[in-house]
């Protein structure tokens, strides 16, 4: 497994945008890299969302990471989930009890949904941040229209469904504007007994505006588009309680037919276990060199890190602000290694975009702001150039311009895993 | 949802091959069809196989009933459960406990996988019938893999897997020979400390040859071109019994890591509920216009139905019979309105083909035997030509070229849904 006597071994742990690039900085270099993951994929979060709503399917968003790290010789994978990090002796134990000793250790984990101490929510309202999340919304998000069908069916009666997508960052944005087409343009002739486009889509924020990332003028277009699409946008909207069926804003309780969450983020539970002091979010404070404090042979980056960097502004958590961080946390290893001095990180802010339905978006770059069409080709773009995987580009590109062509998802399925109730309890009997 | 006040209703369980030619044989006619099925989509099944293996992904061939029947008028699906069937009152229970009246039935539900009386060895031998099952040995396949080369890195030894599929039929060899296609080549290179190539991969067949349904000579093909790929195929092989990591055979014991099930199928048990005798298999036996003695208005096609056809010959369990009783059970059903005789089935044998690996395959139409490389072109041909939807026609076929130029499957995900146990017990602690 090493490629020399002292070959010093580099652990880590996560396969997201961090880990993988920080991997792909030491690939065929003087040291031994383990990268240790939960699943044998690393998914393209930025795309998670067209899974949630059939437009993709998860193999096109989703690469094999042996396949990605198999054309260097001291790259290694492990499939295992990392519970514990003992930073004296210097490994990490897995849930099975093997224990993977490390001179080096970039910690990669990322981060779950946070439901503010109300882990009872997730059932009603999943978030989307792996593969199984996004085919369980997609599940839900068909089966309503299916009971509702069925339900006008019997009653000759169509009550036009509910969706509610809790929390106005990019995620919600996009979910939103996308459920929104996907009731009026995908769905629209597939059922013939409700009239989809009556359903409802409702974005709740708590703050002011949505996307509070970004400039005034980009939520304030988000916001306009979004609404173009049929989106409610509901800001000052704090969703205090979740409920089967129905959430509280306010001190008002709203039915919804399906929930998702898309705020309320916290890094992975491995930062605790790193003992050192976390912050506020539960992230890890890191040095301007991406390690931590007392311990220069552990890195932490992504969304597990939190840094004010060395052009003075705080690290977002972005996938682009990962991958840089794991570029760095490479280099910063070839460093000692060569006995150079470490650099300090600075992130280069390569904007921010948000699609809003099929074919709009907002962008930003520094000053420069683009919304509508333009800011839609562009995302596609470079959302295309950053899936990792040449078949995967081909594949999601050829998707785009069918849907675009036809306004149709292409893999709008229910599966039948055990994590979907596809057979819900029907209201009453009834003749059809 | 009628199109008249005396328009006859047509209802169909099950969108399979013939479900789905018998509604789209009544598209636009002057009855009003309602299509049931428990899942919202159409599988492909003969390329199920390739899901499990990870060449193609499900949305691949999967399609959306709706969108598939949206063009009809008079066409209209229901996602639900038929469980029970009122021949006298001419109705069909849902799950739900919803009723659905018809005026004629055409039950077409297919079949499951039957472990003669053993349905406890399903969770070691999973068949391949759907999308989940697909999904679920995708998984185990890989996780072998996976368990394997961590036991490489920790002990140095590196002890082969055993693969065992149970059943000679076209299924169980076209998953044999994928599967040895995915030790030898796509995943030769992912696995740094084992060497796949030592996989052993088994097919065991109770009787004296693979293939039985047929030709001698394709059978001997089949089993050669089989072993050429490194399968060991064992007739008179038996299997008696099946228990995690290990099946009977004979009077022996095998260590198997993952183990098929590819024989064994039975109808859908709502065969049972007609109120006829079935046949030993669990079939319906039916009429020569293919409805059910006694009752007219009720059809039985597919899988769940038994018939020795107009010229003599029992009609056989493939996707291109069912597809024909489809079409015919729709044109009975017009010759009825419109006061015409209705026509005996007659099964036009379109020959048999089965895929050995990534580029052979054995066919053969009546007389006409074809195997090797130009078995397969042919195979892949038929193939996309039958799948439903021009969009799963491109990227199948597109997905094909991709596998084949670069000996890689595309989507070797292991998704942790609850069926499947993704983090299984290791044996002992141990440094790595």
């Amino acid at each position: 497994m090493s490629t020399g006597p002292h070959c010093p071994k580099v652990v880590i742990v996560g396969g997201g945008f961090g880990g993988l690039y920080a991997a792909k900085g030491l690939s065929n270099e003087a040291v031994a890299v383990t990268l240790i993951d939960r699943k044998n994929h690393h998914t393209f979060q930025p795309l998670l969302y067209q899974v949630a709503l059939g437009v993709l399917s998860p193999g096109e968003i989703a690469s094999s990471l042996r396949r990605i790290l198999q054309p260097a010789r001291n790259l290694h994978t492990i499939l295992g989930e990392v519970v514990g990090i003992d930073v004296a002796a210097r490994n990490v134990q897995l849930n099975d009890g093997a224990v993977v000793a490390y001179d080096y250790l970039i910690l990669a984990a990322g981060a779950r949904h946070a439901y503010f101490g109300h882990d009872e929510w997730e059932a009603d309202a999943p978030g989307l941040k792996t593969i199984e999340d996004a085919v369980e919304i997609r599940s839900r998000l068909l089966l309503a229209f299916e009971r509702a069908e069925q339900k006008a069916q019997l009653t000759g009666r169509d009550e036009p469904l509910s969706f509610a997508v809790i929390g106005g960052g990019p995620t919600g944005v996009e979910l939103a504007g996308a459920i929104a087409d996907l009731a009026r343009l995908a769905l629209a002739k597939d059922f013939k007994a409700i009239d989809t486009m009556q359903a409802r889509v409702c974005l709740y924020e708590g703050a002011s505006r949505i996307l509070g990332t970004y400039s005034e003028d980009s939520s304030r277009k988000a916001a306009e588009q979004l609404e173009q699409l049929g989106v409610e946008v509901c800001t000052d909207s704090l969703v205090r309680a979740v409920e089967p069926g129905r959430i509280r804003v306010g001190d008002e309780w709203i039915a919804t037919d399906v929930t998702i969450w898309a705020t309320g983020v916290a890094p992975s539970p491995l930062a605790k276990t790193l003992g050192v002091a976390t912050d506020r979010s539960g992230r890890v404070p890191i040095e301007q060199d991406l390690s931590v404090l007392g311990h220069r042979e552990v890195f932490v980056i992504g969304d597990m890190a939190a840094l004010v960097d060395a052009n003075g502004r705080p690290v977002p958590g972005l996938a682009a602000a990962a991958l840089q961080q794991g570029q760095q946390a490479a280099r910063n290893i070839l460093n000692d290694l060569q006995r150079r001095p470490r650099e300090p990180f600075r992130y280069v802010d390569r904007g921010s975009m948000a699609t809003i339905g099929h074919h709009r978006a907002v962008a930003e770059f520094g000053r420069w702001h683009l919304s509508g069409i333009p800011a839609w080709l562009l995302w596609s773009v470079v959302h295309v150039f950053l899936l990792i995987g040449f078949r995967n580009r081909i594949a999601v590109m050829l998707q785009w311009i069918w849907a675009y062509a036809t306004r149709n998802g292409s893999s709008p399925l229910i599966t039948d895993f055990q994590r979907t109730e596809a057979k819900r309890a029907f209201p009453a009997t009834r003749r059809l």
